[in-house]
């Protein structure tokens, strides 16, 4: 049954902790198999079951494509996709979803023309969307229950040690996999690296792993891992970016032994540069940094700006290199990031996060999944988490991209609702949170300008126009969840 | 409902792994009490509940005592204790048995008064005897429910983050409480050294704690982590080692990339020295050791002997100081070790172990918990565990012990079913399961002289006599559980 969403820390759990099937694995079975298809066969998947992946390779997967056009060939119907997330490499299972091979998809976000297929009403079921926390918490409660699990590892020994890092690819954290492994009937590991036993450090252990599964490719070891990030050189972006440094230096939060996590976007990026720079004025040090890992951060960390990295998904080359050579770069599963009804996860531990948006309105309810056409472009992610686990969360944005504005009246889709989001900081202006009385002192005294979101609405209306009203069908596409379980929105087939 | 022992590998886990209650811990959440009663009080404890604790803190260790009178300060009755051992130090809570606060024990083993009193049936319910596999088993399957888990740990943050390593005591590997954490609803951790979150490396994670409490000491430093391990120098116990690590050397099991566990006795270690030198000589490497974690492994693993070390239990200060800056010290929980219900323990991948006994018989059945004269004095351990989980188990014992003869027609109890043992060591000569016809064969090969149980026996009858029968009485004082969760022998009530 659906419960809507009413307030951020209200819903409480219920009951004990979901798991896995028990099943003994004796000193003289083999986990090796030869092929996915005996992989599946073994596994007892049926018609009906839900399986799961994770998104560490990102655009580079090979893996849940293939696994789902073997599941097609091996004639199942009715399967529940629950990856930790798609992305547009995923497009490739339109066909699967079109012959009811997939009939029902959780997820935290979706790209490219599968999300194009699906906000035009692909699917009879609504696609249910959850941020890293609310997944992980999902499959602790129990809300999604996961037969199988196929998940792919750079490397693996042959009794299911399962490793971010192999010889073809990296990826750094398995932090979404680790809870698919925890609580999955039946896991599955899929690599192309077989390494000889021990395969340690694992961030899957053997005794949670059922099969392994060699195979030639797992992705592409360039969409998996790519190169180094880089930092935005638009001037727009570097304004807002240095404002939003100069409010987060001003927050109160801003002391020694603080904690942050930043996106991966240009403009938090360089927020991060910024508070170096003030971190080093100030012989300031920051206790953690969590969240989706990049170089930057890990520069800092290197540099002793940042003491301890928290990592559940690591985003680029060099931060697969720390997570093996840095030990205080901690691999953690997307409970411990997230979940907000464990017994506290890292994220209520956060004094700021810098968050992006595609759109916030009046109420700072923040969107950050539907386009301007309301067709799914982009992911819920650790948004809605980080929002509400951190004491001062800043929405970085530009006021306009294109012809589209940012802040409007009522946003497409509400992510992140309006009560855990206290900044807006755009290059025409900030904005705090009515709520933030204490804030709003605090800027107010190191003189930062502070304007209203009306303000900022005609601004941006001055600008771009009143942006027209989006023509939605009635059908529902998808279900946004809050990461407490309760549903905070809804998206609708486009017209 | 209690089952009967058939054969090592028969008896296979229903259904799903046993769960905790579900919990959210928010942001503004305190977890830190200041007292034990407040957390007692907070954490939901009830007449009739279990609570567990770990021996990591060996005979140092003061939280159970302390917390066994706590409880019954507040008046609660009926309570079990499920610790992971019990030792000679927790003698100090008889008084709570005979007043009726403890009115049932699981554990490993118990040694000194306490076992005295239990021998003498001071408790009304048999005490269950676990290995240590068998209690991870119990715990994941739910035949030990645990309701409140006061785990001491060094060190630890307002956030429950707690490590094996601390400013005042170190007791290394938290291998055993790392399960409780996992699977009792209310997980109260105690320690000395409150530190700044986050307390990383952590053994147990935020995310499995509910409350913190400080107190002055959680033990004796030097019972908790003893000065560095010595090696015999007793010409019989010499003699052993030397006969067993031959037996090794030629069993066929001893080659490059093999893995092996010694106990932390006298015998068992002097056998790792001398296959050291084997090892040396012969340009081989061992893959991996396992178990109680003792110098000696330490020093082979840092001489690179040895490459890795699962390390469920940390037994000197030279180890403890390994797990800490050794990064393939491997910590692994008590589930991992040697669980036979999972999906594959670490034990599960042993080539050698090398084992005590207190007596053996003619079907090579093992006893390492009660002595000559039927009082409890020992613990299961990992005894059944590793001779079920490795390829070949051996036995290193003196045939007799002052006047007490090590191999008899029956032992007292059974520990370790002679299916599972494959070779016995004593000074007056080797024998071999006849089961094992190949390890027959390839010692008889190596010119290693092979004599009979029958032998051994008569040679102990010729120098000590034939033991005298124990006097038991009808009560039941001990169930001893195999690692399965059958039951293979009871021990009863001394006269």
């Amino acid at each position: 049954m659906l419960k809507n969403y009413e307030r951020p820390f209200k819903e409480q759990p219920k009951g004990r902790k979901a798991s896995p099937l028990l099943k003994a694995v004796s000193p003289h079975d083999n986990k090796v198999l030869a092929s996915i298809g005996e992989a599946i066969n073994r596994s007892g998947l049926k018609d009906g079951m839900t399986i799961s992946f994770h998104h560490h390779f990102r655009n580079g997967d090979y893996i849940l494509n293939n696994i789902v056009k073997i599941i097609d060939e091996l004639g199942f119907k009715n399967i529940t996709l629950a990856p930790s997330s798609l992305s547009t490499v995923n497009s490739e299972i339109i066909p699967y979803i079109e012959n009811g091979t997939i009939t029902k998809i959780h997820t935290s976000g979706v790209r490219g023309k599968l999300a194009e297929a699906i906000s035009n009403g692909a699917l009879e079921e609504p696609v249910m969307i959850r941020s890293h926390g609310g997944r992980a918490r999902a499959i602790e409660s129990g809300d999604i229950k996961i037969h199988v699990a196929f998940l792919g590892a750079p490397s693996c020994d042959e009794y299911g040690n399962a490793s971010g890092k192999g010889s073809h690819t990296t990826c750094g954290s398995l932090g979404y996999a680790k809870v698919d492994a925890k609580h999955a009937d039946c896991v599955i590991i899929i690599t192309d690296d077989l390494v000889p036993y021990p395969n340690m450090p694992a961030s899957i252990f053997q005794t949670d792993v059922d099969y392994v599964v060699k195979i030639d490719e797992i992705g592409d070891p360039m969409g998996i891992a790519s190169g180094a990030t880089r930092y935005t050189k638009n001037p727009k972006e570097l304004l807002i970016a240095k404002r939003a440094s100069e409010v987060i230096k001003n927050s109160g939060y801003f002391k020694d032994g603080f904690s942050f996590q930043t996106g991966s976007g240009g403009i938090s990026l360089a927020v991060a540069r910024f508070l170096k720079e003030y971190m080093k004025e100030s012989d300031i040090r920051a206790k953690f940094a969590l969240g989706g890992i990049t170089k930057p951060m890990v520069e800092m960390h290197e540099e002793r700006y940042i003491e301890n990295l928290f990592d559940v998904q690591t985003f680029d080359l060099a931060a697969c290199e720390s997570i093996l050579k840095n030990e205080k770069h901690y691999e953690i599963d997307a409970s411990q990031y997230a979940n907000p009804h464990n017994k506290g996860c890292v994220a209520n531990k956060l004094d700021i996060v810098i968050l992006s948006a595609l759109e916030i309105d009046k109420d700072f309810n923040v969107n950050v999944i539907t386009g301007s056409d309301g067709v799914i472009m982009g992911a819920s992610g650790g948004h809605c988490d980080t929002a509400a686990g951190s004491k001062m969360s800043v929405i970085v944005a530009p006021l306009i991209r294109g012809r589209i504005p940012t802040v409007v009246d009522k946003v497409n889709t509400i992510i992140t609702p309006g009560e855990t989001v206290d900044v807006l900081v755009t290059d025409r202006g900030v904005v705090v949170n009515p709520n933030r009385t204490d804030l709003i002192e605090r800027l107010k005294n190191a003189s930062i300008n502070l304007v209203t979101m009306e303000y900022l609405k005609d601004e941006a209306q001055k600008l771009v126009g009143k942006p027209k009203e989006i023509e939605y069908d009635d059908k529902i596409v998808a279900l946004v969840e809050y990461r407490d379980g309760t549903i905070i929105d809804v998206i609708k087939k486009v017209k």
